[in-house]
């Protein structure tokens, strides 16, 4: 019902820059937000790419798969994808973008993001957690909270 | 507990430009962060001034008060308090950084936070649920999560 | 019925930077704007603060202290001050920005005015009489003219 | 006694973007300026044009042809003409700059006078009161008030 | 029926740097506009002005003298004159700006119009053929195509 | 004979910000540029693709497919593609960038066109019709009007 | 044989900012222009013009006069006037760009010379001998120096 | 005789991130000055606040309360408030800004003083020692040196 | 055991731009890389992507296919693509970047490389040798050197 | 009588790049100004350095040394040496600054002189005529023209 | 035991500028510090040199000359010497750079220094002061303080 | 044969911030270099100057003294040194740029080459073997490779 979507790299997490991205791996990133969204009723579908294309498409597919709600972390995407800002502007669904990182407190070109504009909010900075709140708005905007 | 601080002009929510902060009024927000926090399992107190001296104060002294954490909606004061963000650096709670709408969805000088580098991390966008979010967030961490 | 707010350093009139900002002092200034104001047939309340959180609040609250339009000198705050700018899109009466020196003929940094995107319109370089020019207008407007 | 000068487009007033400019004609707005003129004592001539040089020229010999004040509204000229700049430098008559839009309250390239810097003042976003100021400054300077 | 203009320097066309503006001379170039809009059904009328207030004049009465579209070639004054832009705005006629140069493939200044933001849209790079491409779009745009 | 080349998100067109890109859908514009392209006399070929690494590769190709022109519209791309503006230098065809909206009238980072400069010129604004011209300058091109 | 072309203002010179511009007058510059080119062995004209237009006009024109070569003060044209450049490259004499004023010496915006680019070259700084200067340059050009 | 003013944040001292800042704290930093000033024959006054309003009115008053001099360390206020400038500016006494951390040595946006333009001078990086200095310098200025 | 990856439209080499990048083809200069990396004593293995997501993925997987060091040429990735910014970063081999032509010497945009700050370093503007130059550098490297 | 300064490079003229600078030797050239010095009767002494600290020395020495006045060609350090910009300014002659380019016509970086600032004024683009300009305005200062 | 580097154009003191520099001569101002050293128990020795690669051998090998300390005026190098930060980095002594005026109040471009942050601070506008207070910093250092 | 050149601060190599530059000392790095240069044939001659006048001259003169290449370190004189960049083109041979450190991983004013854009091309961040490099490519090139 939820569709969580990874961009670049974070097919490395757990294995890449842990000081800055922590220690935990995208397949238990995923079991998680899985965990989460099955204590909050939802489903959750977890897919990453390397591919701004692929990531396009799956944004602009997402309601005709049937999802309620996208959960995006567009990775290095974020700071020049204007392609994955259309896509988010082509498509009905809400569409939460998240980082694990705090980009504010990282280098000056990662404070920008380019996606965002298009996205309902921004979490950024609490690991997995991002993940979780993003997870716990959509529960509560779901139900017409 | 927990404290939640809201900056300039966020005393007239509700009554102001509800197009971009919603209807929720602040002792409606205040509540509902209180309500929240109990579900949690916590204390929360709120307070709001349009001085910027005295939301650095509450900042410096939150620890020795008793606090564990701080909610934190610079308001304002996000785009150009190097005193807020040095307060935060000048204390030893984690602070989460809050905005009720979506910062890179306005003005171009809404974009930049001076205070988020000091911050654990932002959540921007999402009206009152930025504050609920950010409360799932400190009790997982205060928990050891 | 008509508040004129003076910002950081107006009380220093006359005695400050004399070639820059005249020799009328403030308590001057708001003899004249009282007397003017009279002539046009209505009251005058003059205040003054050097606290930008000061000025977010008599912003605010003006409509409900029963002022029917604003008149403001926002001095120094005119270039950063994002509250100020927030506090005249939260409350509902007209604004007028007044300098008494010219903005344009200054500094580089004084040649923006954060402020003015809110007011109806800013009157800058006329020496007292920016504050006359803006009672004029007021009075036109106020009578619906 | 005192010019009033109309930069390029006005000629338009009242048929262009009338929620912009309003709805009042450059002759209506003309004939407001001769009635506001007379009820202070003294005689205004206006003028418009769509010719850079025929405003320079216009503000070169206006000390010259008797006038003791020029109204000038720039209009598109405002922001790149250097040679209107100059011309106000080039002649001994003090020049009051107006314009019937808050010029800070639209696109960002709008929001920096080239021309003000040699004017005596600025007077902005009031519409056709715009004028009526600047004649009420006038009517004060000439009487040296 | 239509309103071709042409701009500053534009008289000069086929002796100036024809390795960039190409050989057709002005006068061959507004007979080969004649011919075209003859072919699509309507007549065209060309003038050419280096004098921005001519071209305002032109643009502003275009549709007072009849014509039902303009297409305007502002050459140099694409890159400064706010007058043109406003004139366009000031008015009701579709308008198509075209060039005879790629202006992506020239000089970084050249790159920017500041009157195309006001005009339906823009052709730039294909010498005469720029021309005749306006003229098949508002053939197709005034026929309710 | 003509290869016509839409880039990211175009397969949302119609469905996708109707007030921006009109109510054509894809296959609606292709339609259209086949029917326009038999008029014209010459076979079109049409593709669409949301990676950037496809769209670089059919413009390499183009000419060795046997194709004698390429109309493209980045989309998104434009802004940043480097490698889009590298592959039209890499072949020996001649290219025309079109876009359905004005460029000049959106956001202030969507008026720079990194690809155009090796294109043979821009076509922006126009809606469907920005492809027919396109295809009329090509005409003429192809026939060495 | 030689034409000498003052910009806007020019015709205010001794009369306008002598401090910065001195206190000849423009037809004492004539005059000692006329006896220069006397004394060098050519004729000079001297003509002023407000209007960019004009400007633009007499560069255009100045060969098929029977100048040989063009002296052009464009003053505040400097700075912005993209037409006057264009009207140099259209044209095939030699054209020396003088200052009576060292533009590097004044205010930032005036560093900068837009139409130099198409000059010969660029004398500024030293009151009426700027032109004296010229005319030595261009004595020994057309001598084939 | 002389006023110290500390800015904001500047009452965490020895507490707040001594990397940078060092374990003086605010009391043994004042106790510092008191001593030094005894040294050189001066009293000694110092205050700190975190409210710009409130440094701006100390430094405002501080001629009428007696002092001969002040140094000021604005803190964050160094880096945005126009109102200090105007302060320093509004008053007669000689300001010696002093900072403890080289802020030539830091973030950016550290680098850029707003404050310092209108001070006597600027000492910064030598932890409290840069108090001692200004008061060494002080001594020497006041004693006519 | 060591792996080279060149970007975006290097397929292309030898028929593209030979002035800028040269008439060797792709295959010979890979033939070219296996041969001088064979006298060097070690295995070379040569791809080509026009996808960055392709790109990504070769250098993720590098160290698990066993390769020892990554020679990688981005092309146009160079100057925006974060992804392979982090992709280096995510994996644990050293990267030389290299470049056929030289950065510095072409548009201002290639000056800047996003993607070297996470490479060894870079080399530019050898041609072929680019790539000989830095099989010397890993073998002197991989040995301990 | 006067010194001619010629600085970094300026030693190798005739040989480097003689499309740009000439294929006089600065031997030729220097002869040529001590011709023309002689016959505007004064004399002329040439040096030449490729060390910002000499050219330094002779200008701060020349007024001691006799000499009347300076005409320097800065060369490279036109562009970034605030050394020889305070040196003018720290000696009673006048300068003034030559360059064989025109400097309008080059480079980005070559537009902008750090030096002539404190010039008299400058003479970009006329070859080694640029110094015989120089000659002929000091040959007037001198006799008090 | 303490070297004292003075850069370009300083051994003009007294006689340049004196509005801005003060009327103590350079010989005067190194026997001043040499007093006031010697007050102080340390022997100082000062240079002066207009070439920077004289100021970077000078700094380098202080310690090696058995210098404890540097107090260093880079004057014009301030803004642009990179080979000076080096060399302040290349060494092991504790430098304090010094400045006579305040560089704050001066030109925009003298308002950055690049050789700052190297040292161990900046004392800026105190005139010959400015020296002896770098001297009771470096006497409290040495001793430990 | 070869000349290799090493700008301001080298010759601390080794003993100045090893962690950036690595602990080779200047001397040998000048062995092995001449070394490499044995290996593939030809002598090597290593000079250093922390004097720009004195590596412009070295440029200047290596052709004449027999020199074939120049491999060049310009040091800090990278960032801003016009006077080398002339250097390079006023003389006929090959230049190659070297950098022990990656330029592109430090701060941002050392990611901008003002001399590279005159050399053959760039190696940037091997330590010692990027002269190696450097040496290698020059024996491909100057055996006619």
């Amino acid at each position: 019902m939820i569709l969580i979507l990874n961009g670049p790299n974070l097919n490395r997490l757990g294995k890449r820059e842990p000081e800055v991205y922590g220690k935990t791996t995208l397949e238990e990133l995923e079991e998680l937000c899985e965990d989460w969204g099955a204590e909050l009723g939802f489903s959750v579908a977890c897919r990453q790419s390397n591919f701004e294309g692929q990531m396009v498409e799956w944004i602009q597919g997402a309601s005709e798969e049937g999802f309620k709600a996208i959960i995006l972390n567009p990775a290095a995407l974020t700071h020049y994808s204007v392609a994955v800002l259309d896509a988010i502007r082509a498509q009905p669904l809400p569409v939460v973008e998240v980082h694990l990182s705090n980009l504010h407190a990282r280098e000056e070109f990662r404070r920008h993001s380019v996606t965002a504009a298009a996205a309902k909010g921004l979490i950024s900075g609490f690991g997995p957690m991002s993940y979780r709140m993003a997870l716990v708005y959509l529960a509560d905007l779901l139900e017409g909270g």
